[in-house]
């Protein structure tokens, strides 16, 4: 018997559990875990189901439910298991360092297709582990034409994901738009504390307790989008802007680390600007 | 349209969740919230199901699903939803103090019906908030004759949970079994870390940089029944053994708190020796 | 042999642990504990020293280190240990209650001089603890009219500290100032996200994975003042608004607790708006 | 000006403080950061002293210091800043990779000199960062012709410290007493919970609702040496035995990595069998 993954998403009317339940059973599927939930702001939907059975026809399933399910439904059977991800990267080592030895190990539940940078720090890190990395640098360039050339590359590899492993470029609307909801980013802040830049000197300016890391998904307005997963640590005065930086950069690699897990085993559905995850 | 909840434990078997869905749509009820789990260990399947629908006969509903289930199932349709509790206590205030606050203002989701005491050192706390208190003091008595003064008290009020507020006795398996799967208990420990007398004596003999209490249903091996809700705190080598016990009491009371509202509110099963808790 | 605590403030200079030990010494104290920091921002050195002695005479010492340090330096020998508190609510129960219980049991560090609220909600569970309630009601005064009344209750009672335990009225500048530095708030989120009314809507709307609360001493800018203590729980999509109130009350109460005690136990100091705390 | 560091371990008595500042003084040296603790179980004193100054001699700073402190004095002037270390490993990647990247980018506060592992299934990921890797296999040996082959490779590296990152062999009390002090472990439980093997297929069978990971230093008594470092995270029925272990990495590898970091910042004192940590 086979293990298989059904997401769904769709308008909420009611009966919509006993409908879907009904429609497996027809399949020859047994509901091993079940996760639901209905957003009421958006009147949407989600359910995550785990079944087993191996005498279903997935064109067949996917009919059934397509025409049972309210019209905007969208519904997935098995996506695919490991994603290709791109990951885009500046200067710092700590998320890139603990994605490559998650891949390399096989435990990141994706497989890292490529590493770009806009400066080449992070190559021999990323050449280490047999990864290529592409140099796309931004200097003396517009805006347009390092975002054509870094498009380039990625539309080469076709990632399924882009991962922003503290990749300090502002990206525009128009890159934003080509991968809509395909770009995860880690912000070095308790977001929407901190927004924009140097989150960790205004937090020492401000005195806080505890300092934070937001895992969130990409969209037009700049530290604005779905959040994913967020983590705060303590702090106190011994701490300077520095220390917040080596502090926060456990954070930002255990909350990037736990957003990829959760998107990459499909656990996570967008309601609107938020996420719906089932864990 | 009338909130209903459904609590369902039986042995596991393939379809349960159809079944369910199923008959709850028969009876007019559309669910909006299913929480399930198979324990593999004990091969046990559980449902707690938030549904809606006002034109269904109880009776009918349980009977098709006693019929429809395995014989073993246990089925609760619209359990009360103020449990009645009694607490007992030694001459700890902190986690009888918040129940008595939250109780007064009726956010306990459960009714104190009475305190009892080994020590009347907490009547007076009790008695400003028009609850009743029993001093049953244990000297010069022995197990026996000292539960059997307390399960009079006890069963004139006949609670629905026995609390233990940092209750210092040790209950004898006879009492238990009266009560069974009824009381819950609060230890000052992450067990089973420092199960037993004088836990904070041996965490700081021990050096240990956390401290932790735990939740539990009382069972006749001491300190060893199903783990409700467990949490703990930094500590270091500043703190005294004394240290420990005045921080300790942060997170008992906070423990038993959480404990209380998941078990009162329904969310808690048991399955052997553990817990199944749908937050 | 005495214990004894000895507080200082003042401008930087070199030498200043190796002075201090020297006067001291000179005054047959022996230092058991001493914490100490410079905060090179604003140039202050703050240290807090616990030392045993009962031969020297506390004028002669504070006379001699006044002497000795910059001419700044703010010296405090043996403050007062139990602080004097009013405290201020409206109508939410769950601060109020904890530390009703705590000063009944005299664990606060502190003695509750007198509850007012601008309802009468919270009147009843204050005099069950014989604390002296006072309605100061808003309605139908100008903000003038009412922080007259309100300074008019506190003036009575001189209080050491101002404890805002949800006190939902913003007060004057002209208020603050004649309570400068004493007067403690809790603010029901993580500042600085979600400044102001409402937070926990914001936090829902903007589908946080945490929520906070912070305490915080009240100055003219509104949740601007120096930060005490912060703490953020987890939250997840089915926390509707309400789920995340319920929720945050717990964290709200453990928050204000903990910087109540931390201030009077004279472990807080204020540098800018910051403080430096020696737990 | 220089950034001195001094450490200081010997039997408490009266003064300690003032005498070590007024030393310090003669010295020219500036105290900038003073911690001290007093043991009073061992009446032991430690403190760690940041202190500034550059026109002083090490060597008579030593001897006045070691003349005027109680004769078992421990005195440290500026121990060396990068210690060596030597990392034994068996086949899980996790921790080893953690460090490996952390040595490359020289933010561990130490170099590895060498890592050995009972398997070879590690020596691909190390050899990647140009760390030599040595195969000591167990297979076919007596524990004494493997220790004697694991100290040769050892004694050659001559290494400050040896890192057990997830080294599943126990050690011998003669090997232990070659590097007392200097051998830190990681456990993959919440200590003393679940000392010993499996410990996570025995806290599924407990039904924790916390798991955790202790970083510690070695002694000969099984899991019961000093501990440094405890960290937990929840748990919850859906997770089984291996849910756990994959969960239980993550606070494994940070409860590791900030062990190293405190004790390589010579942050860790030993007093009897626990640790002062001067963070």
């Amino acid at each position: 018997m086979n293990k298989n993954l059904i997401l769904i998403q769709c308008n909420d009317k009611v009966g919509l559990v006993a409908l879907i339940a009904r429609v497996l059973t027809n399949h020859n599927l047994n509901i091993t875990a079940m996760r639901e939930f209905v957003d009421e702001v958006e009147n949407q939907f989600f359910a995550r189901i785990e079944c087993i059975g191996s005498s279903f026809n997935e064109n067949n399933l996917l009919a059934e439910l397509s025409s049972d399910l309210p019209d905007s439904a969208r519904i997935s059977i098995n996506p695919k298991s490991s994603k290709r991800i791109a990951v885009l990267v500046t200067k710092e080592y700590h998320c890139l360092g603990d994605a490559l030895i998650r891949n390399h190990f096989r435990t990141l539940d994706a497989e890292i297709c490529c590493v770009a940078g806009n400066y080449d720090t992070l190559k021999d890190i990323t050449t280490r582990f047999d990864i290529p990395f592409y140099h796309v640098s931004h200097e003396n360039k517009t805006k347009q034409e390092f975002e054509t050339e870094l498009k380039e590359v990625l539309n080469k590899k076709n990632p399924d994901y882009i991962v922003l492993a503290k990749f300090m470029r502002i990206l525009s609307p128009e890159f934003i738009a080509d991968f809509e909801g395909k770009i995860i980013n880690i912000h070095h802040s308790f977001l929407p504390a901190f927004i924009g830049a140097s989150p960790y000197r205004r937090a020492f300016e401000r005195g806080v307790k505890l300092i934070g890391a937001t895992a969130h998904f990409v969209t037009n307005d700049l530290d604005e989008g779905p959040i994913i997963v967020q983590q705060t640590i303590p702090v106190n005065h011994t701490f300077s802007v520095s220390d917040m930086v080596v502090a926060g950069k456990e954070i930002e690699k255990s909350v990037l680390s736990k957003a990829m897990q959760l998107v990459f085993q499909d656990r996570v559905f967008r309601s609107g600007n938020k996420t719906i995850i089932f864990e």
